[in-house]
């Protein structure tokens, strides 16, 4: 189809309907809380029909996880209007050559994502969902957790060709050092959610707590 | 209560019955999975009516968290019989002296549990209802995760006595390094498993991935 051909009136309907999905699926997590929100108080608060949600997803699941990575979209663009410079869609972590300098930015706006209220509730149903339920899990992690973890890996990588990471160190593994401990304290409140949590983070796992040089292999 | 007074029938008839309904919950979990587990189901199998169970509990996922908590401590006996050198209840990480030796030791165990499949289906049933749950998080939080990271803070600070780990190092942030890592990999399956993982989380931990020496400060 050409980009030029006018979009026809069912189209611009259904993008109304999808978008007004998006938007109570949202709302009714962060109102009555994800285990209470049904396809049936979506339809309503949206006002459309059932069938049309289960035309398009199988589950409140899928609608709120779609609704999510929506959300996430129209974040970014709105971010991407008052600063220019910011890429629309992040295939990569800022690389200013200080890594601890980069981590520690992007740890910190983690920090202030998960504490933000409209993306603690979606997120946090999803998480617990798809630590219930195995086959969402596959899902969640592929779409939403996965992209985040490569990105991480990615600068790793970026870092040992620069020489400031070990050639030794798994950028599969030394990833986790990072993204892991703050999905604990979001998700099991394990202990305080800040900046300077973040930036201990940084620092212990550049420069290790032993007070001891690793030893020679 | 003296300890020599005989126990009454109803006292037996009441553990006999506890018990049962541990069995029954920790079985009907593993086989049919934690969302179709129902209090119904539990007092069926265990051949008791509901009313002793709501009795005793308010939700299967209280049944659960005990039964659970129960098992881990059927198993500490067990191994406290084959090993009279196995404390009954650990109260403490190994401490040979050799900080890394003793890390690497306790995260292989935690993935050898993990990946049991009779400790795998409840404790990830009881995480999942934590998750999506605030007020059974604080529970499970406190009587199941929270005795194993204290574990890991008083063994830190015991390195930090002996000079192996930096004195500016806060023990309830450094212990995530090692807990937390593992706990995603087994909740959301971002990577592999397995011993080889527990032995490089702990090196990171320790000795950085920083080809730079940490900067005087």
């Amino acid at each position: 189809m050409s980009a030029k051909k006018p979009v026809p009136d069912s189209a611009r309907r259904s993008e109304r309907s999808r978008r007004a999905i998006y938007d109570a699926a949202l709302a009714l997590v962060g109102e009555i809380g994800y285990p209470r929100t049904t396809i049936e108080g979506i339809a309503a608060r949206a006002g459309v029909g059932k069938q049309t949600i289960y035309r398009w997803w199988g589950s409140k699941a899928e609608v709120l996880m779609e609704a999510f990575l929506d959300l996430n979209e129209q974040n970014q663009q709105a971010a991407s209007a008052h600063h220019p410079d910011v890429p629309l869609n992040p295939v990569s972590l800022p690389d200013t050559g200080d890594l601890e300098a980069d981590l520690k930015l992007v740890l910190r706006a983690t920090v202030d994502e998960l504490k933000d209220p409209r993306f603690d509730a979606p997120a946090r149903a999803l998480a617990a969902e798809g630590v219930a339920n195995q086959e969402f899990a596959e899902t969640f992690v592929a779409r939403l957790l996965m992209p985040g973890l490569d990105l991480y890996a990615a600068r790793l990588r970026a870092a040992q060709e620069a020489g400031d990471v070990r050639a030794d160190v798994d950028p599969l593994i030394a990833r986790d050092l990072f993204s892991a401990p703050l999905a604990q304290r979001w998700l099991q409140l394990t202990g305080p959610l800040d900046h300077a949590y973040a930036d201990r983070l940084v620092e212990y796992a550049l420069y290790g707590i032993s007070a001891r040089p690793k030893k020679q292999e």
